[in-house]
């Protein structure tokens, strides 16, 4: 295998006709495949190993043909697929990769570039501002905040927390935190994992997050918060951040955002919420009141690809203080300067360089639904849910565990008599097993104050009010009861 | 705009034919741009806020058809774009998103999956892993290696020295950084800016960063890795970890990786490789020296979107110990508890929870090429810029800057006589602007040692030696030098 610059002319990538060739193909498997997708088992049903067995131990030294590749799709690869585009798809957080997400994001993949720089192509850092602008306007938050499209919220969460841990003005960045007093950050036991995996990247630790009791609404207490904040003061300790949660992850609550921002502002701690799900919401006005207090936080995080139909992954960070980013972040070597005149470079605003043009999945996503559309959809499912809240509540065997301000329903099964809570918990998971297996609908599990309980997100365009029904139907099927 | 349970039939995605439709324009649209990109110009030419000014201040209210958001892509967006499929781009590292990888990510997009947990699509995460072999394989590596997908290098080298700072036993995780001994990390000065970044996030700080100084090739020297260790342990301090660099972003220069190795060893410290775009070179059997010594890393990041002819982002994170990650990491609250047998949940390895199915590109891409079609290529790409270096090194007014092991060349014009280093900046800075402003070519520069150096890199599919010869050209012209 010599090199011969003979054969540099093919060496080249597929030729034009080859990528319309294939293009056809591959554009006529995702099309079907949005259509069929409601038929398929939502839950995989392959043991572990199963899919790597089917595939060969050792790359291929020669390429083959795509016709090849859609078998293997077909054979290997999608028997072992959870189908999250699925209308039965209701565990987690459902959610949509909508038709004008996934032609954007494939001129996306076709431009490949990577805007870590304006220069290195200004309509990606353009555009990027002006969706995110769209997204704040559009769900009532101030027009002139800063916005960032990060990968996930895990992400954004992280680097805002790196501002906060910069706005201490302890020149952490410069010195690291040794010798540095011990930082702390709030949030409430219904805060999203991921704040625990940013204070331990960030170096606070895990001692070093309290997580705040929350009510009986699981909505982080004020007063468990502030006394939390005055014991850590007392034993010198250094406060720095409060993350809200505007819809968390078991339960959607919303955390009361402005006596937090009251709190935080009392005792000068960063404010993040985090609203990656139930952001979106308040583009329908009748949830505007899900993000009340939110324009006193210092940085928000709410996701695009969760409620909005936009394919995974798009993550928008807001915040009032780009300043402090660039602060905690900003460091050009001489390969990377430019003369960008007054524009944002956004690699100076986190630690992640390079930068897909995602913002050309949002933008499709409001040329195609605009915000009416947007928001009648987000009522459609919350009504959706609401329908099935209410099925339960009317049944006399099944009992919800949560307020659903949104679209999420935390319930059990509670056959007559049956108190004890390790009994309650068998019969539930067996449920939810009973349920998963069918192939229908997928459904996921949390536990509230302790007890274990049936949770159902509605999130997917092309779930329907059958498709609840039926869900409400397998529910009591498995848990052997009357409808 | 009451909500109307009668419409919901009209609350769905787009239609089968409408998706068809739609997506038989874009798939033109995109098969077109692949044609067309290299008669555009490769760097914009717009100024700042001339794409902002063209994009509406608010969102749509109202959905409009495709046809117009495709002409605003052309007419907005697209001269906002600089060309990373170009040619003629030839800055930063040089790439191409092939015809297999944007197949692949129309699929990933469509499918819309979060490969979170094993559950949640068994097959993401287990072709993650066979591809990731795969990979490791065909650069020589140890194919037993752990391997996960992050979105970028940063990241990569972020969570692999947030696994070395937990390697060294001091508990970090759950006590934090404060009242620890200060933590140091080792680079050459040659390193990516990604390592100060990631220092900086995990609250090392800055000053727990020593660049160490690099010989006349810019590789790492060990005799000042092990001088600065010495006098950090003397100093009380505590080194825990060296990223060695395997293909330097200014030159592509090699560190001794062996030899750091032994210095690691010697003091327990964990040994990161950043073979970011190096690495994906070893797949071609003559450039597997640029590994060696790897095998005794910890973990090491190569980078598939930047040689390896798949779409931004995919960054290949590897290590020989996938327990101190879990360790670092592993947070399952209870609405993420499965039961999956023994099988990977890729959430345990990181701090991002939500993962796009990027392995489908990877794999796409070795089906197409093959690891025989890949080492021609990079070597076709190593054999383009050894001619554009011999046409340099034979010119008696440009002078070469650093050897070029890879395809990437570092250079400068210097006129008979001129030997001010500012006036060679000068000069040069201008040669760049002009050659940039022709729109055929772009390229980028450096600084080596403190003088201004142009940069010329070699990657993209489509780059012939036409291209290179006119590359030389426009520089000779810009230069009023010769050819």
């Amino acid at each position: 295998m010599e090199y011969d610059p003979a054969d540099a002319s093919s060496l080249g990538d597929m030729t034009d006709s080859e990528f319309r060739e294939a293009l056809a193909l591959v554009g006529d498997w995702v099309a079907s495949y949005r259509q069929r997708v409601g038929r398929l088992p939502v839950l995989s049903r392959v043991a572990p190993g199963q899919v790597s067995r089917a595939l060969p131990s050792a790359p291929p030294s020669r390429g083959d043909a795509v016709e090849n590749w859609i078998k293997d799709l077909d054979e290997i690869i999608m028997p072992g697929i959870t189908h999250w585009n699925h209308p039965g798809f209701m565990a987690y957080f459902s959610l949509t990769g909508s038709g004008a997400g996934i032609l954007a994001d494939l001129i996306s993949s076709a431009l490949n570039i990577n805007g870590m720089l304006w220069k290195t192509s200004p309509s990606c850092t353009e555009l990027e501002e002006a969706v995110l602008r769209w997204y704040a306007m559009s769900m009532g938050l101030p027009a002139d905040w800063f916005g960032t499209v990060c990968d996930t919220a895990s992400t954004s969460t992280l680097v805002a927390l790196a501002a906060a841990r910069e706005a201490t003005g302890l020149n952490i960045r410069a010195d690291g935190l040794a010798a540095k007093p011990k930082l702390v950050l709030y949030c409430s036991e219904e805060a999203h994992s991921s704040v625990d995996k940013a204070g331990i990247v960030l170096g606070i630790g895990t001692q070093g997050i309290r997580r705040v009791p929350s009510d009986e609404c699981y909505r982080m207490r004020i007063d468990a918060l502030e006394e939390a904040i005055r014991s850590d003061l007392a034993a010198g300790r250094r406060p720095f951040a409060v993350v809200a949660t505007v819809g968390t992850t078991s339960v959607t609550a919303v955390d009361p955002v402005s006596e937090i921002a009251r709190v935080s502002q009392k005792y000068g701690l960063w404010l993040h919420v985090d609203a990656a799900y139930a952001g979106t919401a308040a583009i329908a006005p009748d949830f505007r009141w899900a993000l009340q207090g939110c324009e006193e936080a210092d940085s928000l995080v709410s996701n695009p690809h969760k409620w909005l139909f936009t394919p995974i992954d798009f993550s928008a960070l807001f915040t009032r203080h780009p300043e402090t980013f660039r602060s905690a972040f900003s460091l050009v070597p001489e390969y990377l300067q430019t003369e960008s005149r007054g524009a944002v470079d956004y690699m100076d605003y986190t630690f992640q360089l390079g930068r897909r043009f995602r913002a050309l999945k949002l933008w499709f996503v409001f040329r195609h639904f605009g915000t009416e559309g947007i928001a009648a959809r987000i009522r459609n499912h919350v009504h959706l849910a609401k329908e099935f809240a209410d099925r339960v509540d009317s049944h006399p065997r099944l009992e919800r565990l949560a307020p659903a301000p949104f679209s999420v329903i935390c319930f059990r099964a509670r056959p007559e008599g049956l108190n004890d809570e390790r009994a309650l918990e068998q019969l539930n998971a067996a449920v939810l097993e009973k349920v998963n297996a069918s192939g229908e609908v997928f459904l996921s599990h949390t536990r509230l104050k302790g007890r274990y309980s049936l949770r159902l997100a509605v999130g997917n365009l092309n779930t329907t009010g059958d498709h609840l029904r039926r869900a409400f139907q397998l529910v009591c099927e498995a848990a052997g009861l009357a409808l």
